[in-house]
């Protein structure tokens, strides 16, 4: 078992006292003020790509080859950057917070506010996330899930829990809401300041077809028999999750709104609850069902949520999808708000609507 | 909540559908060959260097600027890598496993092996992984562990599990020891083999000082604190963790190796396990208290594990460390193995361990 030579891979921290490098610090937070760092040698243009407001700049080369360069005041937040090496976008090594994605070139400033933010950690009963790996039965292959239980839920073994089902983006995966959306914190802080129910939370990944580089126009499909097949299988046979559509909401963000549109609205039966941020909203025939019958799909339909940033590139085609809901006289909420396809945007979205659920 | 204006920053994929750019696939495994790819229109040299032997080998320019080299055979393992552009050490944008890094500079290359090896997913009953974040009040800030339940745990609230505190080396965080050493898989396998106990499994953050480039000294002493005046009890009022000495092992690789072998030695009214991975042996002062009455050492140990590989770095301290509870009469378990200080060799060690546990 234990048989086989490798080369010294984790022996990397006394090589590099030898060599005399220190570790780069990367992000180094000074109140508002944050100096980025990398060593690179050889490299002719470092510069840093940073979310907020006016977060583009230039690196200078300092002493030991290490560019740096010093911003702020950066207002309080959870934000993307990125280096930009030579034209090579990538995420800063010297930092462990990443961004989850597909491919990932993104690292986390968070920065807390002072009163905290919904999505700031704050001294409250917490929840837990926690990962699970599974063989899909309808993938045919090794996949994974995360699940929220909200703060009690181990010590309260008689309380069953309505569930959230909250899907990711495009870019990103089934640790993206958490690690970077912050919703697991987003719902503590609304449970304590009695705003909201308590809740389990499912993120799924959303890539069920594999990914070929073609867009895969059958993964909607995919995903919704992992879904109703597999997941929320597994996740009412091994957690205390309500087992009616009263109890299940169907919300995602951009691709993932697309799928929480589309699925939800066809399985109505199943999820009273649907919302899409900044969606990728679906075509009227596939969600063609739920429009031919307005008068069924309002009675079913607890709650249709579905918000865009006046900046979002997807901002027209949610407008035709709620013109499209209106002409058919299916009830909706429209939100038509500040903000781009963004995360800030995302967070705020859950915060919204999640006082809303159950 | 929603009023940032904030760069286009979610919106990477349709700029990219705009410029013609697919995503570039890395790394694409067929059978037990490997394609790596990285897109970098600037470089002038891009390598790739796997864990696994002869894992260094160029990358070749070809079209849209994309470098690429195809590799193998290569034997199934959990594997590390890294590209290097232009002498820059980075993950592959392209994969998104990634190894749990205080500074992420490695990928992981996962090749289940047939039939699966200990640290491969298998079709087996599979416990969970539970992240927490938490305000340590002996630090005064926010840190984040890890606690793995076996299979079952939900469904058996009668039963009570004795309890791994298992940690990381110097390079690596809380989340190392699942992500990369598999050790929920090793477990789940163990276990349906009839070959170990159900157990939590503890991984805390080893990093107790903040990182200020010196050593931190007292990151030990620290760390004891935090592990026992904070995550000890928050385990033991949260999860059904038996409470005596008996059920708790104290484990670790590298310098969390020398944290487990220092704790548990000077606390051995907590602890009954205690093993060392590779470790940053203490220095004998460091555990004098065990080393001068060694008969009530022995009665209270269960076991005291250390292994190390031949080829590791820290063989001859390891070694030294033997002569000396030799010496003093300290009972032992001593494996000189094959390998050196890399993940393989903790992995199997783990494999080795756990069913002598409880």
């Amino acid at each position: 078992m234990l048989t086989a030579a490798v080369p010294v891979f984790g022996a990397d921290a006394p090589a590099r006292r030898l060599r005399g490098n220190a570790p780069v610090r990367s992000p180094e937070v000074a109140d508002r003020h944050v100096t980025f760092r990398l060593r690179a040698d050889k490299a002719n243009e470092v510069i840093v790509n940073g979310q907020w407001p006016n977060g583009r700049a230039s690196m200078a080369k300092g002493t030991n080859d290490v560019w740096s360069v010093t911003l702020g005041p950066i207002e309080p937040g959870v934000w993307e950057y990125s280096f930009q090496v030579d034209g090579l976008t990538m995420i800063d090594p010297g930092n462990p917070a990443i961004k989850p994605m597909r491919e990932p070139r993104t690292s986390i400033l968070h920065l807390p506010a002072q009163p905290p933010a919904l999505w700031d950690f704050q001294e409250v009963p917490h929840g837990v996330v926690r990962q699970h790996a599974y063989l899909s039965k309808s993938l045919g292959r090794l996949r994974e899930f995360d699940v929220y239980t909200p703060p009690g839920y181990d010590v309260q073994p008689d309380t069953r829990y309505p569930t959230l089902y909250l899907q990711h983006g495009a870019g990103d995966n089934q640790a993206t809401w958490t690690v970077h959306g912050k919703a697991h914190w987003i719902l503590d802080n609304l449970l304590a300041q009695g705003r909201a129910k308590p809740m389990v939370v499912v993120t799924m990944d959303g890539h069920a077809a594999i990914p070929d580089g073609t867009g895969n126009q059958n993964n909607t499909a995919l995903f919704e028999r992992d879904l109703l097949e597999d997941v929320m299988l597994f996740v009412e046979v091994n957690y205390r999750a309500k087992p009616e559509a009263a109890s299940r909401a169907r919300v995602g963000l951009s691709m993932g709104g697309g799928q929480s549109l589309t699925i939800g609205l066809n399985h109505l039966d199943r999820f009273a609850w649907v919302g899409g941020f900044s969606a990728s909203v679906p075509a009227a025939d596939a969600v063609a069902g739920a429009l031919r019958n307005p008068v069924a799909t309002n009675r079913k339909l607890k709650l249709l949520w579905i918000g865009c940033g006046k900046d979002d590139f997807l901002r027209q085609r949610n407008e035709d999808f709620i013109a499209l809901l209106k002409a058919k006289g299916v009830q909706y909420e429209w939100h038509l708000t500040d903000g781009n396809h963004s995360w800030p945007v995302w967070r705020g979205y859950l915060a919204e609507t999640a006082p809303k659920l159950f």
